[in-house]
């Protein structure tokens, strides 16, 4: 058996960060481009593009900064706010994963024989 | 910004035991009846009797032991070993969730203005 745990944070009502939109906003950075990251998460770039429109409407804040053309061909990166969301994030679940797991071998795995 | 988490027990990668299952189980032990926890877990008699089986399939015992008619007009009731599994799930998950929104207040309500 195996403990499996989500955690995510909402704004009235709404999704505004999760593991999974940080790991695209993180995809963004490092590929450079929307699209390079969508094809890394294995989504659509429309729906990657759609996550990170939602992200920055629920948010109230522009979280990647997209030029088009120019000499070195445009392409997109996070924004300092972007960059200071995801750090939180990342300080915010650090460690969360292995309470999570001790208290799970604790209470389910010790007695158990699976 | 509210945060919100989700924690489940998965073998052979299927959910055998979530936060929600638990909830159902303890509906019936309350109720006495699948049809009456359901209501009260807004599903189906259909899907709480599904997950029921489920859960029973995935973990190899069985969970609910319900009679039909009799002087006592039947009922549904939790075996011991499904009173096992609840307590093991609730202790388990006991105080994680007063961690996580710590945490949460820590990270991001400190220096948040919303």
């Amino acid at each position: 058996m195996k403990v499996k745990s989500n955690i995510w944070i909402e704004k009235d009502g709404k999704v505004v960060l999760s593991l999974w939109r940080v790991r695209l906003l993180e995809a963004v950075e490092k590929t450079g481009s929307i699209s390079a990251a969508a094809s890394q998460m294995n989504v659509s770039y429309r729906r990657a593009w759609e996550k990170i429109q939602e992200c920055e409407t629920r948010l109230g804040i522009k979280l990647v900064d997209t030029q088009t053309g120019g000499s070195g061909g445009g392409g997109s990166h996070l924004t300092p706010e972007a960059y200071a969301y995801i750090e939180r994030f990342r300080k915010f679940i650090a460690g969360l994963d292995e309470l999570v797991s001790e208290r799970f071998e604790k209470y389910f795995l010790d007695e158990d024989d699976t």
